[in-house]
């Protein structure tokens, strides 16, 4: 067995990425109010015209602005007032005649015969039914025309956007309430090691509290990933294979997490390797932090395995860069917003290693990025940085005035 | 009653943040799973020390660093193994005798006497016993002391943090897993009008699909916030005014989405005037959009009344700068991290309101911030932006080259 497989973030994620074609996300059909940071998984054409009529931006009366001619507050118009449009009745048999006009709220539908809206304030009803217009118009003014938010046909959201309140907005607005989702990964998380205890326990000498398997677990469910199962396991080998085995029948992603020493690693590669029909794919990524990561994939099941580093921030970013992009990518996601910030000291790289450093931002008219130095094991800085930013392989560090490309954790 | 109390919107805010003195967020313990996105309601003060015991970041030797001079590849120095710490067992009584070394694993438990680690790849065993390094070390070297990453009575995490997957980490390190979080605010959302109907039905002439519930429920739900209810209703007084008495006793914020005509706020305001014993705070505010906005406040019941505009942009762009901001200000959360991005043409702002313009961004040195034009009552556009900016009441719009700050949607 080759255990030596070091590769770059990129090419790691490459092997994931053409082994995953067998376990692209499926699809499913949800609720409009269930779709909420769900992600679409296609483009979604709308099947109608929004606004479906004319529809007024003013409580204002309805004119042919020809009938208005130059009218002004010297010289106002008269019209006769021929009706009123009211919200939620059928109006559409309403028919402006020439030199009469219609009272329409904000949001109404604007007659036939109408081609511009006059505000109230410059109307005013002069006894009779007549009303002096002290304003002229143009054709077109305070009326959104039909189709104009949306026209039948429109690329109403394109496949890939994680739906947000607005989005949920514009497929209500569409009468798109059956809406085409991806169905999230399910996601094990697998913690071990003997000398790993929960958060409940104090942790006695030569233990350590299990860090990993809640932060990646929480970063799944952010993401909106199906944690399916959390299971904290003893250096077993035995018994981590069943778990393995059992796993891969209810998972497509399979996140081991142990520690970090050479004994954990051999293990953890030789679980996946047993596990998984592919084999270990990485074994190693040319990462600072995140060297000891093993991916692997299981094609029976379906099922990609990756074996986090034991360190917190190696575990958390190696996590984000290999499975969260990979997520991302296989359901059309756009990137991320980065923030472009300044940093004010020189900052080096591992070379040959893609490079992670942990920053906070400082407001200013570039926002500055102050590097948070995180050493191995620690678990405050990953909590106090606002994200971080890359280094390329083949980069030598970043000199006091570079700008770099700050993503915010999530 | 007087029904033009137009404000600033930071008037506005003023006025709801003075009254929320009595309905300020509860405050309850949830446990550690549970407490992803939720809000710090106190400072978390760390009672252990991380580490709790001298950690090795290293898979090596623990050594004092003077028993190994200057020793380098040509001239090694010779230790004795005494003993290997292994994972998840008590190590305590062990001590590195002068002379002498003990095998670590990265995350082990550093013997006392040992005040440094080398590192496996410059040791060598050479038989009976002996090992040879061919490496010099200086105090400290591959060595976590203790309480290194969070120092006992440290602050771990402070009130008004929105919990992210790496603080549960941190939390999760320090054994906190009892977490005092702030109660959500329970948000009923009434939409009103007889023009309205359901996403699932086809308006006829003179109907329009319901939007703004949708998507201030799905706002309030992303910002973690309990919506108790979201209801719609006809345009008949004596049933809204039931229904907001029963909804006073199950809410902390009412929000009421109706129309933006003058008949639609007069009914809202005489509406709340009646349901909130404190009446009408602000009627209208200045900004744009978003004027026709109405707020009250029930201090019998500890309620919140916040009448939005019906154009969706502005509903959404009002909530989010009364409402959302009032509760991250009365749940002491950070302010958000927005975008510094460039306008590339002239932009006019309404002169005397809080002008709130949509963009979208796109990357550059300086990302641009590109105008996205909504008329009123449109919703595409509102999906289509990244975000906004804010010009302030006495700024005269932004000029090409200005920079401007972008708040990202949620």
């Amino acid at each position: 067995m080759d255990l030596l497989r070091v590769d770059t973030i990129d090419a790691a994620s490459g092997k994931l990425e053409d082994h995953c074609g067998s376990i692209m996300p499926r699809t499913e059909t949800v609720n409009l109010y269930g779709s909420i940071d769900r992600v679409l998984a296609q483009n979604i054409i709308s099947n109608e015209n929004i606004p479906p009529y004319r529809r007024s931006i003013m409580d204002g009366y309805a004119v042919r602005s020809r009938d208005l001619g130059a009218a002004g507050d010297m010289v106002p118009s008269f019209l006769k007032i021929s009706g009123e449009v009211l919200l939620g009745t059928d109006s559409s048999d309403l028919v402006l005649e020439p030199g009469h006009c219609i009272y329409v709220p904000t949001g109404g539908f604007v007659p036939d015969g109408a081609d511009a809206v006059v505000m109230v304030e410059y109307c005013e009803p002069f006894g009779s039914g007549m009303l002096a217009v002290s304003k002229s118009a143009s054709a077109g003014e305070n009326i959104v025309q039909v189709g104009e938010d949306v026209a039948k046909g429109d690329l109403l959201l394109p496949k890939g956007r994680r739906l947000r309140p607005q989005d949920i907005g514009v497929l209500a607005a569409a009468g798109v309430t059956e809406v085409p989702v991806f169905v999230p990964w399910r996601v094990t998380v697998i913690s071990t090691g003997d000398e790993l205890v929960s958060p409940e326990e104090m942790p006695g000498p030569g233990q350590i509290r299990d860090i990993n398997s809640y932060t990646i677990a929480a970063r799944s469910a952010a993401e909106g990933l199906n944690v399916v199962k959390t299971v904290s396991l003893r250096d077993d080998e035995t018994v981590i294979a069943a778990v393995l085995e059992e796993a891969k029948a209810e998972s497509d992603v399979i996140v081991m997490s142990g520690g970090s020493s050479q004994g954990k690693k051999d293990m953890t590669a030789e679980l996946i390797e047993k596990a998984a029909d592919c084999g270990v794919l990485t074994h190693g990524i040319a990462a600072k932090p995140g060297k000891p990561t093993i991916t692997g994939f299981d094609k029976n099941s379906g099922t990609l395995f990756i074996g986090l580093p034991g360190h917190p921030a190696a575990a958390i970013i190696v996590f984000e860069q290999l499975l969260i992009r990979l997520w991302r990518s296989m359901t059309a996601q756009s990137p991320e917003i980065t923030i472009k910030a300044v940093v004010k000291t020189n900052i080096p790289s591992a070379p040959g290693r893609r490079t992670f450093q942990l920053v906070t931002l400082k407001d200013g008219d570039v926002p500055e990025a102050v590097p948070v130095f995180a050493r191995s094991g620690m678990i405050s800085p990953v909590s106090l940085a606002d994200g971080f930013f890359e280094m390329e392989e083949n980069r030598e560090g970043v000199k006091d005035g570079d700008i770099v490309e700050v993503h915010l954790w999530k």
